[in-house]
């Protein structure tokens, strides 16, 4: 298993999200029924005791599991099966207990979401340790100048210092959307009406029927009741068929690869051999050449940023689901959640890794502001020009230095006083040429990034 | 224009989000950039003025815009062009304000979110319509019974009233989830540093250095005047390569989409000819066939909810942009965005029609409960009769007398007494097969729904 | 393995495409290029022979290396590692020449393709019997009538057969155009110049420059050995960043379960309970509900036909891959092709098993035609009422008729008499009122699908 | 229109996909139409010219189409209307036969194909003279040396000439797919037996129903005509509900933008400030930055490359089509599909001016094969210091020369001297460390690309 997603595999994710996991957690989400229904009177407490334990003890193979869903399309079925017959063998009237009132959409919905639950605890760890890493690069090169690259080309001056804090806006953001989600269990019965466990409530208690309000009803107590139980949140109704918590889910998620995307689609332009900013601090190494020292976390990162969104469509797409329970939408959701959960997880994971080991060369940065010969401080130039010659005079003159410095390979500033010599002495070209003195707000702009003021 | 687009020709979102309509946007944020410029100092009121008149009378053809823009790749560039020379036709000093400071990027987001707020305006109006028009189907149908339909087979009963206040939670959650997202306004100068402005600020106050902290930065200051003058929200720091906004947007529109889209899927199942539960109340005609009455509502919110997640995924891909600008990531959300915006904008027009007006048929509702001559009731059945014979023999029972009814297309109450007559006083089966008895807890599903109790 | 995914586990496909296929392929790969190698003369045959027992024989734990591969981005490293330990461990010197002169992607590469060509021949082995299914229908069903339905609605009489046929086209036109498919070999050297193996051909034949052409370069010939030793295509020139293998297979793949698709989402609307037209062969059971008979391959089917396009897009997106290696896209496409060619290959699966075994229900059918008294044969009304009353009386009358058929529930004949009776004996009225009199070019047409015609 | 896609604004492939053109060949379609009902006698000859004629000279508002389209959800409808008006002012008896048998999906869908191919030879057009473009500087630059770059790292020399020859055999692929793909004609009648068509002929001929076979049979005999009058293929069936012409499209547009995204990749890294390689030869300008050159061609080309998939995958997910006509697929599918006609013929067209203008700069390519100094031909140092030293010995000498060359800035022949002088006259170390002698196969390579072998 992984061998084609480096990205993911052996991360935390990658196991909280496995089959074995997924077994476990749809046994959670059985034993969780069997207390709650014992909460509300549904079920004796020593069945729901011993349905919970047989659960906690079951050990059900996976793969046997996967072949046998095949045949009702969706692997509760046979897992019931086997939980009943476990809890039989212990106690066989608490086996009458097991998944009743329930349908298969209950647990594998509730199981998905506690899976969900456990994979984002790993994400979020990672996304904040990287967070803190780039927060400590933005405050570390605060003062660090580089080239601010726009469509490729060198534009103006900036810091290193407020790239780094604006990866930090982005992770700081995704970690807090993620956390805020709500992650609902589901409890909704064959189609949605709760009708089971009331017609058994009813049943026993013939004279409830005088609920005073929907809060007292026997399949609100219930939902509320099996919510508490999985320790995930209680949704309003049953989502069945309302699949927002997961389409929400799968866009927090292909949010969270695509801001850490950014950040990879930065270190690998500044990783460059010809740009040669920053550096892995364990680059990976290649079967044909020695020498090479790849930027592979940023690879693999850019990789789960590529994948995600299209991921995440297909979760979007099955909104539109039809019916109490759609013929294909739900079943499609599965496993593209699961890989959303394993990319964002293996994202997050390299992120930390990258952002905690990025080694940064401010010397090279420094070089590289002068790869134009001062083309990268024509905007400042400019300004200091328009007051002297007036807006037009100076564009023409900035025009014609710029177009010589371009075409014979001299420095801007030696190709305007070539056009324009007075300029020597009505302005302090040294300073003005200087692109640290061109940093403008970065500074600030990084105190906000961070947090570091009211805002 | 739309002609392809049934979906959104003629509505507000279309207008809203138009070519003129994006000229408008761009000259307007012109006009709110003169008047920040202003309100810090960097621009003579006179001169703001100036330039925000002419914004506001400018007309410009955006057909010639869009075949300028091609050269420099966006079309700031030759709207920046005649803008200053309207400026300059009233007051030739002030033409040296127009765009002063700012990159075209920051004039096209701005106009993006401006534009995005206004269509956001039509389809939040026509999302609550559509919102308090399902709200009252909910309300009118709680007792409405109906079969729940499950991977296309009738399941157990339910209620139409809880369907429709399913609809109701979709439509509400994405209502509040576009309403409270924040559009922010874009303003970095060439490259996010906002250095620019902060130079001229400094040439013109020398001693100002020494400002006290991030917030009084003139970067800063001009950056908060500028939002309050686009009507936006601040944002923390430039976004021109943090494209959370866009991409949380596109979210937030193919959720919103989908949403429509689960409506108007069962529309068009309870729709079709052998189950007729609903019809739109204004079905459109056929070419070909004089009778037909299509639910082309439904269809066309149908066809926008399998669009939008495409779109989605395009604006999440453009989250991974490299450097300060990207080269191709950017331009790649203009027209994937304003598509999303009219996606949504038509889906939720049509969505209010169609709910307003949907007839409801419950006659045909309880008709199609009987198709299965029982078999909808069988859960039921099998909790009534699990007390008396035990869960096996019961469970062998039903399948036995399902079975039979499904053979010899009889009554399934009928197959349960010739295979067990005994029954016959020993259960009230008159009343346990009938449909309105098992819908658990639909009515207090629906209270929670629309939130007609704490929760 | 598999259990999120009913669709595919246990298929063919999954096989093929297991972490340890691959394993095995890559090893395939590194011993085919042993084998080509010796056989353009660089690798002695004792060493090729020595590596490609070495490689068959290697028992690699796939987990293991997928472990591994997370250091360097890639499985064929450490790949690399053990089968170059395992070689020398049985003759030192020809562990010199595993995998010399080529790189990971080579490896990777080659393995995809072959892993992909044995999943293609199970989905085309498969598509084969639904091809083989599909046309049995139809040429069963040509005469069978039931309602062709348009927007959900009743739009005139078609046949079973056709409906049929039309599926049989696609499934067709999808099988050959995966056949045909051509799936290259891939060897470039560390970056698509072969220059390692034309260097060690050179130093072992100095006089060898003088090639007469590109088809005598050694570099060239090596490849074309190298294929011819893969069983893959030969291509014309190494494509590590020439994608077009991998995309267009993503998109053959994608229109195969597209094609899939089309077959399901029509038996999912005709097996609803509501129109019964057909059903499974055999249908899936529920954890809730005794009765319900699902249409389980059709919902998967669907389901897999809702997941490919998205993975196809990110394989499309690839294309657009910078470099001699892209950081990002090329490690995107391993798990999207795998998981592609996992669902064409269970959808297959299903497809052939859900067309084998389909029930097909004639009076069902002829019942439904009926559903709508008559309207559904209102288009052939027209055609003979315009010549008796002009088009535009015509179709006031019928359209007179319609209302009032559809408003009182009356038969469409009736009410036409009684607005017209003349029209008993001016129209042999029983006949034209006939469905199966209407079906125009059916049969011709089910003839043209199946091939059965010079066409 | 095309304010936000400067990569199509002022098109031929914009031009040939507006609502104008859409509107003419829906005009055309049922031109065609008439033409094809008089030649199999359905229609009298003057009747069809008079149809022909009217539809020829009609100008339909395409805006006030789009507003009527809404009602019945395509713009078949009202045009029909119009059209049938503007005959009747001609000649009343000709008004009948308008549109007479057809279906609105037949019109539209003919009138997609009938687009789709005047915008393929525009794409195909600029795909050829990309393609020559191309390989011109594959021709010129066959022994142009430059670094390969792999996962963003100089990997090996390379020649410009093969990297050329890459883009070449992409281009070259895309634009004989393109032109390879059947464009078909739809016409099927309401719901694709030809039903109306058929029952027409038979009442004018009753004795003509002893058809000898398939080919004979009226709708068959009329369908053939009328692909012939459209100029469309002749499709064997209807293809309403078998979407395949409309997906293998959408991917053969995406596999073209992708292929163009590829030039364009590698064109923007090529571009960057610090690798200067190449040049567009009309570099965009910048509003904040008169310096700037940007690649503007490839940044557009870029953007295509990034939307087009995600249109594709919504025409993918338009094949899973439901009954004779989907409730919302179909209409989904029209704006994607031009979306995609536009973004390739913008992508070639943008493509031909970038490939015809390209400025390549040799020179620096030299000097950016020794930034690494040496690094770039480790790989050929290895092979000829293997034979001297054997394997392991020479793997250990070269690593640490490389450690050693990195990490104190020397050229990596220093580093070799300096840790076994006695190399220095054992090998021609100048020769060696030579990039121009490690291009392997490149120039046999360029050949085969372009075509210049048998292959």
């Amino acid at each position: 298993m992984g061998l084609l997603s480096p990205g993911w595999a052996g991360s935390e994710a990658e196991a909280a999200t496995g089959d074995a996991a997924f077994v476990r957690a749809m046994l959670d989400a059985e034993a969780a029924l069997a207390r709650a229904r014992a909460a509300v009177g549904l079920t004796p407490p020593a069945a729901a005791e011993a349905v919970s334990r047989a659960a906690d003890a079951a050990r059900i193979d996976p793969r046997a599991l996967a072949l046998r869903a095949r045949v009702g399309g969706n692997p509760v079925i046979p897992l019931v099966d086997e939980l009943t017959r476990a809890v039989a063998a212990r106690d066989e009237a608490a086996a009458e207990h097991v998944h009743r009132g329930a349908t298969s959409q209950d647990i594998l919905d509730t199981a998905l979401m506690a899976v969900a639950r456990r994979a984002r605890r790993a994400v979020i760890a990672d996304l904040a340790r990287t967070a803190d890493a780039v927060a400590a690069l933005a405050d570390a090169h605060r003062a660090t100048a580089m080239p601010a690259r726009t469509l490729t080309q060198h534009a103006v001056p900036t810091t290193f210092g407020l790239k780094a804090a604006g990866w930090h806006t982005l992770v700081a953001t995704a970690r807090d959307r993620l956390a805020g989600l709500p992650l609902p269990a589901q409890l909704g019965g064959a189609a949605g009406t709760l009708a089971a466990f009331t017609a058994e409530a009813l049943a026993m208690a013939p004279g409830g029927e005088g609920a005073r309000g929907p809060e007292d009803d026997p399949g609100v107590r219930l939902l509320r009741a099996y919510a508490r139980e999985t320790g995930l949140d209680e949704p309003a109704v049953p989502w069945h068929a309302l699949r927002t918590p997961v389409a929400e889910l799968g866009c927090a998620l292909a949010l969270t690869t695509g801001a850490l995307g950014k950040l990879a689609a930065d270190v690998l332009v500044l990783s460059r051999t010809e740009v040669g900013e920053v550096a892995e601090g364990r680059g990976g190494g290649s079967s044909a050449m020695p020498h090479k020292r790849n930027p592979v976390r940023a690879t693999l990162i850019a990789a789960a940023a590529r994948r995600a969104p299209a991921l995440a469509a297909t979760l979007l797409g099955s909104l539109a689901a039809e019916d109490e329970r759609p013929a294909g939408a739900w079943h499609a959701e599965w496993q593209a959640l699961r890989e959303l959960l394993r990319l964002a997880g293996g994202a997050a994971r390299d992120a930390a890794e990258l952002a905690e080991g990025l080694r940064v060369d401010p010397a090279r940065m420094r070089r590289n502001l002068n790869a134009t010969r001062g083309l990268v401080v024509s905007e400042r130039l400019a300004l200091a020009l328009t007051p002297l010659l007036g807006r037009p005079r100076a564009r023409r003159l900035l025009d014609e230095a710029t177009g010589e410095a371009v075409a014979r390979g001299v420095p801007l500033v030696d190709a305007l006083l070539a056009a324009e010599p007075s300029l020597a002495h009505r302005l302090d070209l040294a300073a003005l040429t200087d692109p640290s003195g061109h940093l403008g707000s970065a500074d600030s702009l990084v105190d906000r990034a961070l947090g570091r003021c009211a805002s």
